[in-house]
């Protein structure tokens, strides 16, 4: 059961500080069912003194040949890592210059290896100079390898290599010392501006759960295991803690891969035993819930929001939504107990409730509606009002086989429709990730004068919410949506569906715009101001969204209840500490759209004003999305 | 063996005119081993006459509904056909109307089941409409579907949907019957500015072989296969003529995908046995050659000529390079030959041969140097001259392992050598994919002074090769190449290194630039003018790029001998007819470039000016492919 739910099997490496002989100990390694091996490149005695003679023009190979493995070899199997004793940050400068030498000597010969990954490691606060080292590498070279930064994820007060083997440290709240390495790694990903190539591995500490959750808003690509950390079980095999369990399992969820260090401790046991532990937690791993079942594959992928006004929804859109296992029971529900307050007992056989699915698509309204009115033993007359003729091939195929003449198929936009009579209840989804961003409380207003003065609205109520968070793999997914022929920084000034999943939220969501229908007050303008209290140091790089709506009286879908309707959308924007952000709604009466500003600590521009129309009008654009057309045209 | 080589298997569809009930159809096609089904998607007799009443305003389904099939089964099981009465270039104006409305409708909802192909025939000379319509669909949706264009061979008389059927018509020189389908194409995928979503399926006629090369520079995404077109063979099953098989075999190497269409001519057979035919054809396809082999996976796929003076070449491309079978022993030929002329047999112990490898790599010249030694019975003093410190590396291991005192290794540029004495013989591989483009002339120019008065250069000289050529494939992908940052043109005026495979080469090769060394002409600068006489309506897309080279006497490597060196380079213009095309290759002293222009039957601008220079100088693209870049900075 577990198994199929989880799929692949974890990939696992393994650490060696020395090895002399390279073909036979990949063998032996890949024989342990090991996917790959990281050792040095250079011998790990040999310094190599640049500036000084004689070593400086030593004749002979400075390490083994290439001929030793196949290219393929090199470039699959091998994770190169950098000699411990270059530190290009030293402050004596025969050292530093020596050490930038053998540092882009042995990048160089990384690159010509093709090696997929080098490893890099961090031992302490200042990595300026190795950052520009490393960066002017990545800008001049052909080459793909990636880099990963090897960062403890507690910082001792010596930090030397063989200390990263150290025992597990219990937890504690000072979270100055948690948090120092973290801030190794932040400056020095700023430093080297996001890179993508450049992702962080963790050492094997334990601190507090508010530093790994933190970490968790971080591009972890491999996290080292020394075999020191593992206890024994009665069988006498490798097992780990509670503790070091549950942040596998986090692990496991951001695809991380693992790097065994350190010699068998379990010397009656093959070392195979570590690796089969780790793939039996792999396999008993918590089991997915409904949510990230349906969003897997999709974790941080930036799309631009759904414009179902503008565009026509596909047939497998609306197929994925239809999949949703609680909504339509929650309409279903709202809807039956709408018709019990409507309609006394004695009038069920004579009172015909007029019932308006506005946006019927594929039909699962009309669906929940007809088996709401089975259920409380109303009648109902339906009309299915859909803009999108394709959709309305599917509705007209229901009605012939299914509904017959208690249901009238109305091919129209629904702010178009001449009714032929007014509705007792107007049934709708028309709620995009941010709850109003597709333009619901547009539309609905523009049916609401063929609603009865005391019809009934399904939805009556919607509250979008915002959270900030830190993400370092969002903010680099948004940088690549730079597009040509575009402002260059539009694609920051733009909101994004995505399934939220390598990231931080920083502080609980907080409700934002509310709309309720029907109204008297049509002007869907608003303008919000939230402020947010994080309390610890970090990123802030942007805004969770949420919806929860009321569809009738206790009837309601929220985020926990509904997953499949609140991928958040993401504003981007680069703040520190407490935050206070102003969100505002606007119309000019051809298109809707959101403008933002950060106003705390300090003030950021404000995001996505209009005047960024500029790039939407001409003709080559209409269809993309620049800064304002994820809003949507009102007619 | 065959299947070892050819490795997977044919994709292959069957094309239905009426599909009664469609889940059932596609699992009954599925289980005669089908990947595909082409179907109507909306009835073919239901002719929706949009303008007139009643037909305008008729209630009900258009057509079937998409709930019949999972979305799933739609995006990757179904091609959908337009219907066959359409003709939006109607001369009549209410059939033109009405066509553009059915049109529009078949192409939306084929967007919206989330079709992959949706196929359209072309029936006549005149499709600019149904182009127009096409086109603003593809640019105005969001949708991803892929648009087959049905041309059939040969035009017939009176060209009605069931003549496709046709039996074969045997093959005809008159190329102005044969290439009237083409030029059809032709039209329409100009007036489509060649959208990369449109690729054309053709059908089962077989017109001349002329006809039939000029297709194979389309994009060919498919082909039609009647049954009528199948013979019996004596065990009574269906089998192809020759004529057939050959253009069967060339629409493999396409990887085109069959369709079948028409019933079953074989009776007593399953219909499995056309599909088992084909198969059975695709496992004993004739064997792919060497170069085949070695370019598989990169047809068609442009790159960057390598720049090795430049940049440091990787280790794998080395190891690429060094797994040609031909060039190093025609290489150690070379070499023992010219030792035989220079060392006569009373000398052979005592005359001590100064041999200088000039880019050296990882050692393969140095070996085939010290086979030809010992072939010869000859002495060497070998010096491997390496500027990549990464390769002299494993040049570094060969000597400690192999080579011994007798061979020097030398890690430097060439032409900054202070060699400590003269050489006999230079030998080097620094010839690009056209010859003189990674600079062979100015690198061997500058060694020049350390080779004796008396000494001989191998290679002794080499010869580039144009010719011009039609490939639509190619054209797409170099405006696939267009950069952000840079000059909007710039892509249209870098050669590339590609392996040509969808084109059609329109004229025989003709010489354009030859080098000889030692030369006492230091200037490099070459002007040549070429014509070609093409002789058939085409469009020329560029010119294909190939060199020869005389290692020593009559020891040489030519195209069809050395393969893996000659990727063609592609200048992409655009004219027709016959052509004259001038080059010239430039040099200020600090760079290479080469420029080129079309003369004849009308002049072009000239590709590649130095002016485009602005582009190259700033820090930011330094390291990136513009104009001129592809040629190397002289030092």
């Amino acid at each position: 059961m577990a198994s199929a739910s989880t799929g692949s099997r974890v990939s696992c490496g393994r650490d060696l500080n020395c090895v002399p002989e390279i073909a036979d100990t990949l063998a032996a390694v890949a024989k342990l069912g090991f996917d790959f091996l990281c050792m040095p490149l250079f011998h790990p005695r040999f310094r190599r003194e640049y500036e000084l003679e004689p070593a400086k023009s030593r004749p002979g190979a400075q390490t083994r040949s290439d001929l030793l493995l196949c290219g393929r070899d090199w470039n699959t199997l091998i994770v190169g890592k950098l000699s411990p004793w270059i530190d290009a940050d030293s402050e004596i400068e025969t050292e530093r210059r020596n050490s930038e030498a053998a540092l882009t000597q042995e990048l160089n010969f990384s690159a010509y290896l093709g090696l997929p990954v080098f490893m890099i490691p961090l031992k302490g606060p200042s990595n300026a100079n190795l950052a520009r080292v490393l960066l002017n590498h990545i800008h001049t070279g052909h080459h793909t390898s990636n880099f990963w930064i090897r960062v403890p994820l507690m910082a001792s007060e010596d930090m030397r290599e063989d200390l990263i083997e150290n025992e597990p440290i219990s937890c504690t709240d000072d979270t100055s010392i948690d948090e120092k390495t973290w801030s190794w790694w932040n400056s020095f990903r700023t430093l080297c501006d996001y890179n993508k190539r450049i992702s962080v591995e963790i050492g094997p500490d334990m601190p507090s759960d508010t530093v790994i959750d933190k970490w968790l808003g971080e591009p972890i690509k491999a996290a080292i295991l020394p075999t020191s950390i593992f206890l024994t079980n009665k069988k006498g095999f490798p097992v780990l803690s509670k503790a070091h369990q549950r942040v596998i399992f986090r692990l496991f969820k951001l695809e991380a891969q693992f790097i065994f260090t350190g010699t068998s401790r379990h010397t009656d046991k093959d070392f195979r035993s570590y690796l089969q532990y780790l793939e039996y937690l792999n396999q008993n791993r918590p089991a997915p819930n409904a949510y990230e079942l349906f969003a897997k594959g999709y974790e941080d992928y930036l799309q631009s929001p759904l414009q179902p006004l503008m565009d026509n929804l596909e047939s497998q859109t609306y197929e994925v939504f239809e999949k949703d296992p609680i909504k339509y029971s929650q309409y279903q529900q709202a809807v039956y107990k709408c018709l019990l307050d409507r309609v006394p007992e004695e009038q069920k056989d004579t009172n015909v409730q007029v019932l308006m699915v506005l946006g019927a698509g594929r039909g699962p309204l009309v669906n929940a509606s007809l088996r709401a009115a089975r259920q409380a033993d109303r009648r109902l007359r339906v009309y299915a009002v859909e803009k999108n003729p394709n959709a309305v091939v599917t509705l007209e195929n229901w009605r012939f086989e299914e509904w017959g003449d208690q249901v009238t198929v109305v091919s129209c936009d629904m702010r178009e429709w001449a009714a032929p009579e007014k509705a007792d209840i107007i049934v709708s989804e028309l709620l995009g990730s941010f709850g109003d961003n597709e333009l619901s409380p547009e539309c609905l207003d523009g049916a609401q004068h063929f609603l009865k003065d005391d019809g009934v609205s399904i939805p009556c109520s919607y509250t979008s919410y915002l959270a900030p968070l830190s993400s370092s793999k969002l903010y680099n997914e948004v940088r690549g949506c730079r597009e040509r022929d575009k402002d260059p920084e539009s694609h920051f000034e733009t909101p994004y569906v995505v399934r939220l999943h390598n990231f931080h939220q920083l502080a609980d969501p907080k409700p934002c715009f509310t709309f309720t229908h029907p109204s008297t007050d049509m002007n869907n303008n608003r303008y919000q101001c939230l402020r947010f209290t994080v309390g610890c140091n970090s990123v802030l790089h942007g805004f969770a969204g949420y919806f929860e709506t009321t569809l009738y009286k206790d009837v309601t879908l929220s985020k926990s209840a509904d997953p499949f309707f609140l991928w958040p959308i993401v504003f981007f924007i680069h703040q520190d500490d407490d935050v206070t952000v102003r969100f505002w709604r606007c119309n000019n009466g051809k298109k809707v759209w959101y403008e933002w500003a950060v106003t705390e600590p300090s003030c950021s521009a404000i995001h996505n004003p209009l005047l960024l129309d500029v790039w939407r009008d001409t003709p080559a654009t209409v269809n993309h999305f620049t800064a304002n057309t994820t809003l949507l045209p009102v007619y």
